[in-house]
């Protein structure tokens, strides 16, 4: 069994994590689900609760780390898996309001650094989520910018180390690259 | 002639609009232009207005109706008969700013529920026009982010349902979905 | 050598430029960058360095024109040269800040007017770089609805008297025009 790293991305309500769900269940492997959500008010709690629901908790393992991404991956990823991380966008969300509040955007390249250089070096099927935020006009505040910015800078990032990538727009699939090993 | 069932999104100003009346105008059919618009201001009325003048009016029989989409196409589209709506983000618009302010996100599902349940029993073609609002920052009130999870849930009820899917970008046609029948 | 007219265009942080930089170093012809960019605060000084530092300035000549793109692209394109534009998305934001405040929507056409009738003429390579901005909830304010209507315009015109059209997404390109001359 070779290692296979794939992003899937799109935007909110894309049907990204669903097409996500469908890879991970094709591979046949033993399936994680890395949920990096974090529930900071009862919205959040329901769309958590709703993401669980919708994908049937038939065989999958959860495990759920909002911050130390690269680590939990280099533990979990290995032979015969596959991962399933839904999604970087909350992850690099929790990465940029983990810091101090005028700082955000300096938390973020040690923790993208750190993420990219693990990819390469796991085993297994690992299945990455993401979303695209830089469609729209320039947002009116700096956090919103500096994170349109972080998003779209690890994106090109994670989809360098890829083999492949898929772009989904209203639940259907379009292939950027794939050049499986 | 056998039914067809066309989705075209894209973003704001991308072309879609124009794309989805070439193809409406390339099925050779009798043509009906199903306008979603309401006017709740002056520069909706504007922007009514210089959507009518740019469709020029060469043909097109012209049915405005901001609410019951479903019932008007049961009884509009036919065998010879090509419908364009547009667009069903207006339509979604009208169905959420229809109900009280505190639960517009749950006027929301019976509608579309019966508009996607409609349309593969339509005979004719029809061609559905779209918005994509979801490739942007996470706006900041909640009607917003309700809306924005509604229209992107209902790209992808419809999408499913039709034969093909196109996304306009810049004026340019992608091929997302074709099962022509 | 043939003249052609390439546009780029993709989400903020998409990887568009870099991938414009490479078309226009893969010409082999003399490279200008030509820079459309204002800084009006320490926020955009800073994006403008970066942007220098990022394209290596090996063998660019670089000239910053913030609004006569057009008589600058007559003067400038040539036989044997590549002009890269980045972007037309500053350059219009320049435009319509330009005119009075009321009014900013009236000084788009005429210039995008120009522009386009420009483009044609062009000898030599040219390489347009531009923002998708419509992809999002519709702006609060009327600017942004403003500039986001006249964006979505001047892509699908640049893009229709253009010979080639990719957009890119994650650093990825996705042909959606290819009519090389």
């Amino acid at each position: 069994m070779t290692a296979s790293l794939t992003l899937v991305i799109g935007g909110a309500r894309s049907g990204k994590s669903r097409h996500a769900e469908a890879l991970a269940c094709g591979t046949g492997l033993d399936r994680i689900y890395l949920a990096t959500a974090t529930a900071w008010d009862d919205e959040m709690r329901a769309r958590i609760a709703a993401h669980r629901d919708a994908r049937a908790a038939d065989g999958w393992r959860t495990i759920e780390e909002p911050l130390a991404l690269a680590a939990v991956l280099e533990r979990e990823a290995g032979p015969g898996r596959t991962v399933l991380v839904d999604c970087l966008t909350l992850w690099l969300t929790n990465v940029m309001l983990g810091g101090a509040p005028d700082r955000a955007a300096e938390a973020v390249e040690p923790a993208c650094r750190d993420l990219v250089a693990a990819l390469p070096r796991l085993a297994g099927a690992v299945v990455l989520v993401s979303n695209e935020v830089g469609w729209g006009i320039v947002p009116d505040n700096r956090l919103a910018r500096d994170f349109r910015d972080a998003q779209g800078r690890l994106n090109q990032r994670v989809a360098e180390v890829c083999d492949r990538v898929v772009l989904v727009t209203a639940g259907l699939p379009l292939s950027l690259k794939d050049v499986s090993r």
